[in-house]
């Protein structure tokens, strides 16, 4: 007999991520799985969409290794936020945001972000009762990005390139980024952001929004 | 009865990590695992060091999901290089380096590097068959990093912290940063680098250069 391990418990994730999908849709909540190398910008894209979108729209869940640095960046700013420690873990799974779910109040909420584990491999195809996927990717990384970690950015479906500030400073080659984005997931939304600029996150924003109606405009909440 | 999967794995890969230590001790190349970021710098780093300790006294393997442009870089230095493709894999094991080392013509080099997949938690405590391991964290990645990714910080023999000409423009909290580093790993070799200004990497090749003799000095080639 030869059992395999990793599809078994990679099946079970699964079927725990369908749950939480159902569930949120039926709240009428759109949940976001926000992926990025550590030090992408993640917390800091989330920070600035929140005055666009509205804290009591928005929760947030936290993954870290440790710390709560995160976390309470979030509730600076009146964003109900759960922390998940995954201490030598390298990405989220279904179970944590099963559990972080029953934690947080989401009445009322539209959006529910989850921030996954600084990391550009492991998360990436791995389902957590996301509705969409948003890769942050720093002009700081470098422009090779898409081609040495593809399979993250395939399955996005929105990239946003962040620290567009530094662009001229660490020689940011972004008609190579854009065209490599292009031919490997041509129907990512892309947006160019920067925190010393409030008003390049308004795009995000707009997509956002844009998207919970594609999702729920013609739904109405499940009962109960 | 139980079976640890994990466990067995784990200590298979530690045999044979074992045997290329030894095997490259006893040629008196010292083996340095460089881990960081997606985009903290890795390789930036190796190529800056070349000039410094000597194209002919160097070999590389290269780790990334997809793509050899960083092997290419190495090349254009007349760096001998070799590239490991993981594709979803996101660290590289002792199988894959003593792979490589078949592949590399080794006679006369004193530094083996190898350049890990960009990721800041599943390459740490891995064991590949390194004398010493350099995590390679960039100021624009953030002064929170050590306190979010303690582990791989925790067992570098020595921390880069690359592109310092960055720091003011990102707001790099630089005195946190040692301070942590200092707490959680004090005997960490720390140096700043920045790509624009070479004389940076000065200090990192001189303690490489001390670490080889720190090794070998009282050492005689092995026969055969």
């Amino acid at each position: 007999v030869r059992i395999d391990v990793n599809r078994s418990v990679s099946e079970a994730n699964d079927a725990i991520a369908e749950k939480i999908v159902h569930s949120l849709s039926g709240k009428m909540i759109l949940c976001i799985n926000v992926m990025g190398a550590p030090g992408s910008g993640k917390t800091t894209v989330l920070e600035a969409i929140v005055p666009q979108i509205g804290a009591a729209r928005i929760a947030v869940i936290q993954g870290d290794l440790e710390s709560d640095i995160d976390k309470k960046r979030m509730e600076a700013l009146d964003v109900p936020t759960y922390q998940i420690n995954t201490h030598s873990g390298c990405h989220l799974n279904a179970v944590q945001i099963e559990d972080a779910i029953r934690e947080l109040d989401l009445e009322g909420r539209r959006f529910l972000f989850i921030e996954n584990v600084g990391n550009l491999v492991c998360p990436a195809n791995k389902r957590i009762g996301q509705h969409l996927n948003i890769v942050v990717s720093s002009t700081a990384e470098g422009s090779d990005k898409p081609r040495k970690y593809p399979i993250i950015f395939k399955d996005a479906d929105a990239v946003v390139v962040s620290k567009h500030d530094l662009s001229t400073a660490v020689g940011f080659d972004e008609s190579t980024y854009l065209i490599d984005i292009q031919k490997m997931n041509p129907h990512a939304k892309l947006v160019k952001t920067s925190s010393k600029d409030s008003s390049s996150f308004r795009a995000l924003a707009k997509w956002l929004e844009h998207e919970w109606k594609r999702f729920y405009s013609q739904a109405r909440p499940a009962q109960g």
